[in-house]
């Protein structure tokens, strides 16, 4: 646990936010620990939430990890049970991309049938878009079950509400409107990593995206992780990504060619149901974030850009029940239950392994949600 | 242009961001003012962007706007000559909205020939997507002309650089997680309006967008002009919008069914090309406010909603040059140069006015922008 370290935000009762480390069953109080001087970050640790330390960049989160991993400040523990967790950083920016060659093969099979899976421009760039960074919600934040139209003049609460595993990757600093970040500086631009469900009602999806994408199927809530690993927690899980045929364009050309080697677990009602591969990603991270910035645009400390739902080859390895029960076609088992979307009352939870130094395993930070009926 | 009153954001050399009112070629320094005593407003106008009073909500609004009206603290006026205008508030996220039946069924007929200009889903809804908030800049900024995939394995920087001339509302208030706010809600939401260009490469658009919506040929600028307009200074615009058919779902139902009668100016270095009518659009801004929110969406502070590309039904009332040279097929006239899309070096400069009190005409602050060549 101790190479781990991932960071998030705690308030415990009559008190203001504070940022933490979590160190096993309990979190260090950080702002505490910066105050006493047992640790020293500039005063990035004395806010209320990770963007002051996002923002201090690259050299000030190598200091902040070598100071507690040298000297953990175990003088300012607090029992995770006695806090509760808050969105640890302000997001600004939200992305979601599509980068899972098994995930958009199934959608395109599933929603055009007899045609080719992929579209034409699928493997030449990281297809993304923008979703509602408004909405973003801690894990166990409650998840309103979505209503609006489900076809012409057919109002209603969505009848296929999904979800989607994903990794979401947080931004540190600032980058400089008309210049693209080249793909080199991923690991400086790249504060940490969350666990991402990026909820979807298909049905609303389905009537609304055409000609201008997602918008209200998926942007009542999107939950992450309440823990942020950093990025240099998960030195040991690079490995090489699949290999991409054609070869991408140069500002795409990510050398080495590496995804993170993390293994998801997505439980439904208690029961795992999926196992999501996310080394089996077709575009990579740094891929993502130079294609993003390719035309000019900026970061901002606390962009979010997620991965797009990671979906392995084998139907238990899929982050969605879309794929799962094949377009609501082929219930799943969940103890007595046979079902396909998410009923009332139903909480998902996703996890996430790592390798970690020395052959150990990282445990990422879950995201969790439970569903509540519609207001309409 | 006392009845006007738009709020901004200036710095002078050396002193920080302060809220101010536009007074003619003056403008009225708030903090200032309030720090005197000449104006309340509960502090809220002691900060560096409006984002405090438009998050004090209407009463506040009404009363500050009551205030300046009343007793013009004229003893804090600064000539806009020794100014820099900034962004006026700190965009949360940004929303386009497709609007314009004419616009819509323009882009229908030049993208899908032969086939019906509008979707089945475009009198349902008003279709919308999210943009980038991290790029919304201040009227006067530079944009850098983007680069980007523009086929299959083609990149370069982009030959279709376009604008889109809009009308944008910022938001107020928040609202609560899960609960849609009823259309009834715009006049206490909405803080105000501005102009704005939705700068779009329509090259790098076209090969992105299927199927998840514009993203990089949208993200890399979106100008606002530098004032916004309060709501309560245009309450002598609003005029009934078109008829709508098929009838909308109640949710949608607004009464009066009433949009703004702003009339827009495009000027193409210098020569107007285009006067689009704002009252022509066939979702209204309420409408657009309670879809948006439909599925449980919160609002924030600072939230903007754009309304689309504003296209009246003749050709020199388009707010794109994409349909003002129908695909870049039909060149304009720009003094002794014919041209399609933008050059390095072009500047495009939107303009709006209203009906005000009285019979007068309010003119809004306008949106300009340079061109810069691409980086890559």
């Amino acid at each position: 646990m101790i190479d781990h370290l991932p960071y998030g935000v705690f308030r415990t009762p009559g008190r203001e936010p504070r940022c933490a480390a979590r160190f096993g069953d309990h979190l260090i109080d950080l702002y505490a620990a910066e105050s006493a001087g047992a640790v020293e970050a500039g005063g990035t640790l004395r806010a209320r939430s990770l963007n002051d330390l996002m923002s201090a960049g690259p050299d000030v989160w190598s200091s902040v990890r070598r100071q507690l991993l040298n000297r953990p400040p175990l003088d300012h523990l607090v029992p995770l049970s006695e806090v509760e967790l808050l969105l640890p950083f302000e997001v600004a920016d939200y992305v979601d991309f599509y980068s899972s060659e098994h995930h958009a093969g199934n959608v395109g099979q599933i929603f055009r049938p007899g045609q080719p899976p992929l579209l034409p421009n699928w493997k030449q760039l990281p297809i993304g878009y923008h979703g509602r960074a408004g909405t973003v919600v801690v894990s166990g934040t409650p998840v309103v079950r979505p209503g609006g139209l489900l076809g012409a003049g057919v109002v209603g609460p969505s009848q296929r509400l999904d979800i989607e595993a994903e990794i979401g990757f947080v931004v540190g600093i600032d980058s400089t409107l008309g210049r693209p970040v080249p793909i080199e500086e991923f690991h400086r631009a790249v504060f940490g990593v969350v666990v991402v469900n990026d909820w979807s009602a298909r049905d609303i999806q389905a009537f609304e995206y055409q000609p201008l994408g997602p918008f209200l199927g998926k942007s009542f809530a999107t939950s992450v992780s309440a823990w942020v690993t950093p990025l240099e927690a998960l030195a040991s899980a690079w490995t090489p990504a699949p290999p991409q045929d054609p070869p991408v364009v140069p500002h795409l050309n990510d050398d080495p060619h590496h995804g993170l080697d993390l293994r998801l677990t997505v439980t439904w009602n208690g029961v795992e149901v999926s196992h999501p591969p996310f080394a089996s990603m077709y575009w990579t991270p740094a891929q993502q974030l130079a294609h993003m910035t390719s035309n000019g645009a900026t970061l901002r400390t606390g962009d979010l850009f997620a991965s797009g739902t990671v979906s392995g080859p084998q139907r238990g390895e899929v982050g969605s029940f879309l794929e799962l029960t094949w377009g609501g076609t082929e219930p799943v088992e969940l103890g007595a239950e046979s079902r396909t979307f998410l009923l009332d009352g139903d909480t998902v939870v996703i996890s996430a392994t790592a390798p970690g130094a020395d052959g150990g395993t990282i445990r990422l930070g879950e995201v969790s949600g439970t569903v509540l009926p519609a207001v309409i």
